[in-house]
């Protein structure tokens, strides 16, 4: 059970908030790879805090969750510390199929972007589909796939990619008719994610929600 | 996907507090091995300490990142016991990138490095590179490789190589055009790392900043 | 990455508090081992105990560790019952180096001074070096390969070498060559030892340093 190559994997349509498209590729091409996460309970008072994953991940890909969860809390800590909500949501994050093995590390800042987005109680706009590896202080990292992943993307839908600028060279020689129609936005540091995905963001209301 | 061989393995042009290059070795030569530690929460009054590790870490590595954790927590405890960082902070400490195996003792001084500068919530200087095995009692050890590191450290910018006193001979033997530009530290204890590492440390702030 | 057979294994010129001396055995002959234990913390009022063990350890040692541990706390507690060390102190002994396998019981009284002299905080006399199985009541059991840890333990530095009474038979038959220079002396009972290591402890001092 690979995912479908040919046809659109858009599974959403609209995005709530916490679902993030990110981007993958196997031996069968590029395919778009959708995180979501949730809060289990309702936050009060007495919230306890966790994290569950699912999705049928491999280790690089559990590693990469638990960077992007500790790149998070540590990213709302210092730019909304009022923000409460890692402190009391007990969240779960689920790569959708859940027969499908997935593994490797570029679903890291498609993962911290499903948990600002919850934590912010914000949706993104369904049209961006991101790729790039996260570093635990938040350095974006080359990935592999980048043709790929860009066709699997525009076939879903997809109007503004996020990727490493490290891989500007693989954007740079793509040829024209996969681009046409995608807007390219290479990302240093996550805050370059942050500054496309969240550009509608209303801050107060982030700061405050929880 | 191994680490680059031949270009600048320098994915860091600034380091935040808490990000050290280190040095490591494979079949395929030395390369720059960063070191990056966060940590996930707001100090406040009721933070509990905790402590992450990542990075593809093989068992070694992993008793020495343990190693540098208590060697540092004792360092801040006897020179610092006003600085209540490690009483309070849920530290993540992480290797990029997430899908290279990594393994051995030889990035103890360079974690503890790490450790500290995140404590001290100051950011080192970028060109300086460091490799040794660390003991509990702050002994630099021994470790391979240090023409191949030495090299890698070059390429990627680095001026200051600090290594182990025991490898002076290595060290003395490497030649001139390898050693052009690198200025090479040896280290008995880890206060020798210590002294090149934060010589601009502003010791009253590291004391008191949390 | 073996131990050196030919040279002297003397990693510590001097040793801090909670640093001994051990001997140990492998295929390419005898070599010091050290131990080594530190606290974590600063002991303060609300300090918790903890125990935490390196050093690439197979399951014998591991236990044998746990033995040295629970008579060390014995020890304390029936003779320095003043001295309340073990319970504050978040303990971490390790066994440099970090990438040398090591196992078997007969660094038990090696293990136990290591921990006294942590919690005396008394440094040992860098000259003694010492083998045994320790039992939990304190008996001190026969090991194997004395000649070839007597051999590592002249090559160094040291003067005084502790071993098991019941291996008294080897140490007579061993060549005067290599006794030369090295005095002998056998232990019965854990306190057979620790007359020799802590001679010059000063016991006040001992029984109120925390």
């Amino acid at each position: 059970v690979g995912p479908p190559v040919f046809t659109s994997d858009r599974i959403f349509e609209t995005t709530p908030a916490g679902v993030v498209m990110g981007l993958g590729v196997s031996g069968l091409g590029g395919s778009a790879l959708y995180v979501e996460s949730i809060a289990q309970n309702a936050l009060g008072k007495h919230s306890k805090p966790g994290f569950m994953l699912t999705g049928h991940l491999g280790d690089v890909m559990k590693e990469s969750a638990s960077i992007a969860s500790s790149y998070t809390k540590s990213f709302i800590a210092r730019e909304f510390p009022q923000n409460r909500f890692f402190e009391k949501a007990s969240v779960h994050l689920h790569f959708p199929a859940g027969s499908i093995q997935k593994d490797g590390p570029s679903a890291g800042i498609t993962m911290a972007t499903s948990l600002l987005s919850l934590a912010f109680d914000h949706a993104l706009d369904p049209t961006i589909g991101m790729t790039g590896e996260l570093t635990l202080s938040g350095k974006v990292l080359k990935i592999g796939g980048l043709r790929e992943k860009a066709i699997a993307a525009k076939r879903s839908g997809v109007k503004t990619i996020i990727f490493p600028s490290d891989n500007k060279a693989d954007w740079e020689e793509m040829p024209e008719h996969i681009k046409e129609g995608l807007e390219g936005k290479p990302a240093e540091w996550y805050k370059d994610v942050f500054e496309v995905a969240f550009k509608d963001l209303d801050k107060t209301r982030a700061a405050t929600r929880w």
